[in-house]
């Protein structure tokens, strides 16, 4: 890495998860990197458990950020879809084998060897096995493949979190079909993915109803959001009444919670689609699968080809995030408020209008 | 009911399941009926729960039995695809719908007023409400639409179990693609169900594992059924070993197992169905769905188009059940053994070679 970019970043040092200015170099650009001036960046859950070593895996000192919008200052001698100026955007993911079959088929978020975008143990040769450091920094590097294109009519800050909450909920909207205008989505949760899977569902042309725990969101989701109704999971009545209605459900909740009502909302055939990360297993009775044939599935992230449709279609439908922006020396007290879901609905740092070292 | 013809079968009075012979009518052949001789019937695990009343809606007198095969004996004026001496199947159900979403699309098993064959309950004006006798009878009278055409080249006795327990196997592997020469399938279980999965799988071109909880079935799984190779679930090591290599499961087995395992055999986006029916629920951890966009999907039966497919797929490959054929009088004996898995693999009464009454 000698002879690299210097570079300015936030890394978390241990389990305590704060993080703190740190010095690093990027990587020499190659001739297919481009180099990334970070204008904006997302915070997502999955740093949270990254920086306090939840998955068991931290490699610190990690920089966080995997939602990254930047501007793009130089690139590569075989680089030929990117120039300097261009608005750009990089998911969770920065390389992969690129020959797997996940990789051949564009779902390159499920190839064993996915390279994350932060914490990530890099593929190459001559920096194998370095840490990969993310967008809570001043620039990347990044192979061209893993960068995609944030259309001009899309705000970069509300565009962030779509790199990756956005191509989160809408991968699998195009992957099941839920994507076609009549169908009946329901979205399960409201926060930082589902408060996205909304607009995307209605773009789609689709009647969407949104399920909370309580009502406290009601009035956000009927009326700025765009949902067509909303039900609440806790009353029994209520989802009794909205029972074989839905053609597919987003659930997009990572507290413990009961499917088998969700599984009730499902038409026969319908399609319930796991996109949280609860820590017990679901109790799925057989039967509540093979009586209406229903399908769960999870799914995690989406494709770089999946990411770049999204982020057109978002351009085209004026679909952002809504996003409350902070600077980086806020970011510490952004990841107290995440933890305790305050805040509607996603954080983004910019990076680039906060000194964050040197 | 007045004037129908009469039948001769055996019924269930009460919950010890016991048969005995029964005397009943059919109903006055309609327009757009068939009128079957039955031939041969399959005795199903469905069958012991209803006679059992285990799920709670048993009708008494209950006339099991709904893998139907016989020959037509007569039929309505407006019946074109049938004729007297044709031989044709029955399977687990004889009227739906035939208007909602699923009826639309050919898949009438999820139709929410399906009439099963057995202990169903009739949607006719004239004998709304009655309850419909299954195939441990000597005759049938039955809509045209839910007949099926069972090809010269099986013979009528071990494509008996084709109608419900072949349809149950084959229509998710079409469904889910797991039918395509190339691909990897694991067939957990191997019963009634499982060994009829192993054929069509081999058929298809594909490579099949079976995947037992012992190694008594090897030899006949990896012989005479043809299945590609064989793997002990409870053996982790070997489990692990074969981590990661399969396209889609067909899991077979109704006693209570741990699902992890099964998905770990998957490929990244492959596919588990469940078509046994375990009491607990399955145990399914978000993360071992969402990490790999795995899929679990329920399937119960398959419709009428998918069981006339699947006949002639079975026609044109030599597929048919094995099976213990037995007379009318034995189907107690048979009811006990089918409890504790006491045969390979499937029981079916010779119907037409029984004296079941009269």
């Amino acid at each position: 890495m000698a002879g690299g970019k210097e570079a300015h970043g936030w890394a978390a040092r241990d389990v305590s998860g704060h993080l703190s200015p740190y010095h690093f170099s990027r990587r020499v650009q190659r001739d297919d990197d481009v180099t990334i001036k970070v204008l904006f960046c997302g915070l997502c859950h999955t740093d949270l458990h990254v920086i306090k070593n939840e998955f068991g895996n931290a490699k610190y000192p990690v920089v966080p950020g995997h939602e990254i919008v930047g501007v793009v200052t130089d690139v590569g001698s075989g680089v030929t879809s990117f120039k300097p100026g261009d608005t750009v955007g990089v998911g969770y993911f920065v390389d992969s084998c690129r020959s797997c079959d996940s990789c051949s088929k564009g779902y390159e978020s499920y190839c064993p060897q996915l390279v994350e975008t932060s914490n990530g143990v890099s593929l190459d040769d001559d920096d194998g096995g370095a840490t990969t450091k993310g967008g809570f920094s001043d620039a990347l590097v990044v192979h061209q493949r893993y960068v995609v294109r944030v259309p001009a009519s899309l705000p970069p800050a509300g565009a962030a979190p779509l790199l990756c909450a956005g191509v989160t909920v809408f991968s699998p909207m195009v992957q099941y079909g839920l994507n076609a205008p009549g169908k009946h989505l329901g979205v399960v949760g409201l926060g930082g993915l589902g408060h996205l899977a909304v607009p995307f569902g209605k773009a789609f042309g689709m009647k969407v109803t949104v399920i909370s725990t309580s009502l406290g969101k009601r009035d956000e989701a009927l009326g700025r959001l765009g949902a067509d109704a909303f039900l609440v999971s806790r009353d029994p009545e209520q989802m009794r009444a909205a029972a074989g209605t839905l053609d597919g459900v987003i659930d997009t909740v990572s507290a413990d919670h009961p499917v088998v009502p969700l599984l009730d909302l499902l038409k026969p055939m319908g399609q319930m689609v796991v996109v949280g990360l609860p820590t017990k297993p679901l109790q799925v009775p057989a039967f509540s699968l093979v009586a209406g044939g229903k399908r769960v599935a999870g799914s995690a992230g989406g494709g770089v080809g999946e990411c770049q449709a999204m982020l057109d279609f978002a351009g085209e439908h004026g679909i952002t995030a809504d996003v409350e922006v902070v600077g980086m020396d806020y970011v510490n007290t952004a990841i107290q408020r995440l933890e305790r879901n305050d805040v509607r609905y996603r954080f983004v740092v910019d990076v680039a209008g906060s000194k964050i070292g040197g």
